[in-house]
């Protein structure tokens, strides 16, 4: 039985840290029509939300184009256009902290995605947290919860 | 005590409809400093994820600038920037559907924001359906499984 967590939950449970999960990539089936729902900015891309399906925590947001929609789609692990080094990434790949796709949605416009994930390993932050939103406005929202990151 | 609850449910649960609940718009404390982490793309933009507080489903993803981020820190509800109409917009100001801000949280990179809300009326969606997010791609995916979307 799921009980709920908290939104940003940074450390691993004890029970999760005792039987860590061994996880399955899976693909999700599609049709063309429902890859011809999505709409891709001026740029090619559309913005993809990826949520953790234990907890429901937001893990974070990143940029797909076509491409990168159709091999996450095929695959069952996330793919992402990187606009900086103009090229494919799946995540993970060299972290180890690899997202196993459980199911994608497009909103009602077709411009966001919304990718619900088994997260491997740390997390899906590069600054170790385990979601990238680990800062909040507010008293003491500067500081994040989870490991220090790299730098700071 | 909270119990898990599905990430897309699209009617209000009966016990919801037996006791609807009544939100109050609190202001967000923030400083100048952490309002200035957020990096606004080259149309002074940045991504707003929207999530429930109380079962964590993502509702609907849109867009805000500085302007419409202050707003929605000092209001307590959400306002967004209308790319289409160029104008801000308040969520559910005329359907009645509004969203009473319960944190805002930046991610690494400061590109996207996290906003947890209380959702009021019937939901996010201007279709009917309480998250913008109601079709999955995957046999009967396409299907909304809440009201039928006016005009389809």
């Amino acid at each position: 039985m799921h009980q709920g967590a908290p939104l940003v939950s940074t450390t691993q449970t004890s029970e999760a840290a005792a039987a860590p999960h061994t996880f399955e990539a899976t693909p999700v089936p599609f049709t063309e029509d429902q890859l011809d729902q999505v709409a891709y900015n001026k740029d090619g891309l559309v913005g993809a939300i990826v949520q953790d399906a234990s907890d429901h925590a937001v893990l974070m947001f990143a940029w797909m184009n076509h491409e990168s929609l159709r091999r996450t789609l095929e695959t069952g692990r996330t793919w992402f256009w990187s606009r900086s080094r103009q090229e494919y990434w799946c995540k993970g790949e060299t972290s180890g902290d690899r997202q196993y796709v459980r199911s994608v949605s497009y909103d009602c416009d077709g411009d966001a995605l919304l990718v619900v994930v088994d997260q491997a390993g740390a997390g899906a932050c590069h600054t170790g947290n385990r979601t990238c939103f680990y800062r909040a406005f507010g008293p003491g929202g500067a500081t994040p919860p989870g490991p220090t990151p790299p730098g700071q």
